[in-house]
């Protein structure tokens, strides 16, 4: 960073903080600002700082919202009674994406990892299992299919399964559009496990 | 951005601002920055605002840098008399890392462009000839091996011969553990104009 003046090379140190940018990356982006117009960059810093002030955990559903009880746990016309639970608020916005899911959701914020030391504490459990006590038809874990996923989701459906609710897991298989010839032996074996009837 | 809440929504639309930084892209940065400390966010919110503000051209090469004089142009230890010309300063950064260069620079701040509508009055052309008014005894012109950088190459060495300063063009060839057969055919009949006795 002795190339940059002082101002210059900490701006660059604190966008390399950011996920997936490197060096050539923070330079490219702390150049572009200091380009920008003044009034922008205080926009921008100010909506940074609005936005991690204003935003927290939804009281219901975990997610990250603004308002006290987000948009979909508020929303009367979906199915309070199915619940959708996702690692993040990301995995979340994706399924919102389809249009098709009525139920409302759980964000577990984490997968359970014993190799990162995230035990079923770490998560947002707790949380759902206090949801599980009002009328709850069904759970589905929606976490990933990696191995933190799939450890999650066995975790999950152990602790539900003596309350009497229903669990289900998302089908896992080969994605639609893929080539079987270059998906690999796990995936093509769940496909072939998760065959249904024609 | 229907399935974020407003804040959300907000800082998502302004980190998608930045070049290079698309929807996917910017939703991870702002799912990162929501789960930063407060602290740490006001802190980069601050270096935002500090560094656009405090960071301006230096009034003799016109680099980004937060003195009045850069610490390069301030350095009486490098030959003032020996100016290279780059197009912005990433490009002189990217000189200073060799390490090599003694002499000192002059950032243009963009280069030719009449696609672009981008004239010779559109860059730091102007503040270049000024300073050739004193003594100087090289000037080095580096900007890209493009149209644009070509043609403002041509452009300024043209301006300067008859001043009688001695005007001279980087290199342009095969890069250093450049593959021969995996270089375009300007690149090589360059290289081959450029040879050198051995």
């Amino acid at each position: 960073m002795e190339y940059y003046s002082k101002e210059i090379g900490n701006l660059i140190g604190e966008l390399q903080k950011l996920p997936g940018i490197g060096e050539k990356g923070a330079q490219r982006l702390a150049f572009h600002i200091l380009n920008m117009p003044p009034d922008d960059v205080k926009h921008m810093a100010e909506t940074l700082v609005s936005a991690r002030t204003n935003v927290h955990y939804c009281k219901v559903c975990c997610t990250l919202t603004d308002s006290e009880t987000c948009p979909i746990c508020s929303n009367p016309k979906r199915n309070h009674r199915q619940i959708m639970v996702v690692e993040n608020s990301r995995d979340m916005a994706a399924y919102e994406k389809t249009g098709k899911y009525e139920g409302v959701y759980h964000v577990l914020h984490g997968a359970i990892s014993p190799m990162q030391g995230i035990g079923p504490n770490d998560i947002r459990l707790k949380e759902l299992m206090k949801r599980l006590e009002g009328d709850v038809d069904e759970v589905i874990i929606a976490t990933n299919s990696s191995l933190e996923g799939e450890t999650t989701a066995m975790y999950i459906s152990r602790l539900i399964k003596p309350t009497g609710i229903r669990v289900t897991r998302i089908a896992s298989g080969v994605p639609v559009g893929g080539d079987i010839e270059y998906i690999d032996e796990v995936t093509l074996l769940r496909a072939f496990e998760g065959r249904t009837e024609l």
